[in-house]
């Protein structure tokens, strides 16, 4: 009998492996920024699916996989679904005030640009 | 007669026209975020020729035009010598909180790599 959850495990950096440049560079695309924020307001873990992008499929896995290589997110499968969640813990320790810093600055200027 | 000062002027984003992904972009590579660090330390404007990176002169120019396109430093001339200076006001007042948490997460990587 095999269980429902998938034992695939996805690579991921530990917290000393983090770097700031690689979770700047993860942060300094409009379509990451994005799903950060998603993930962010939601709190807890989602799966890809309930994050919509205007990106082909490929390009939204690509995405996804800078910002868990970055060290930003965390992607688990759980059965079929891929589930996602912010590192807030590691980033937090790491980086104190920036994660914070990062969502309130892309709040403010969506706000200003008027396109949030 | 002709003034000292060069009349060349280089082209700069307007406050609002400064973008949070552009800033991140800038501040997402070693050297510039290196560039970055010794400019807030110095805390006033500073020559180009001050901060020595470990790369060849047309790279400096390239990070040093990076960091002035995204509006996270101000490029004046003086006379022969390019000017640098971080765009403090300016980030302040469109991402609060966010430049003193890069320069903070920065130091305490550096510290922590032992690479300062």
């Amino acid at each position: 009998m095999t269980t429902a959850t998938s034992p695939r495990e996805l690579a991921h950096p530990a917290r000393d492996e983090i770097r700031l440049e690689g979770v700047l560079h993860a942060l300094s695309d409009p379509m990451r920024l994005c799903v950060v924020r998603e993930l962010a307001a939601a709190g807890s873990e989602v799966a890809c699916s309930y994050i919509e992008l205007p990106v082909t499929k490929s390009t939204t896995t690509h995405h996804f996989r800078v910002l868990r290589e970055s060290g930003v997110i965390r992607q688990t499968y759980r059965g079929t679904a891929k589930m996602n969640g912010i590192r807030r813990a590691d980033l937090d320790a790491l980086f104190p005030g920036l994660l914070d810093a990062v969502l309130s600055a892309a709040e403010s200027q969506a706000a200003r640009l008027d396109t949030a």
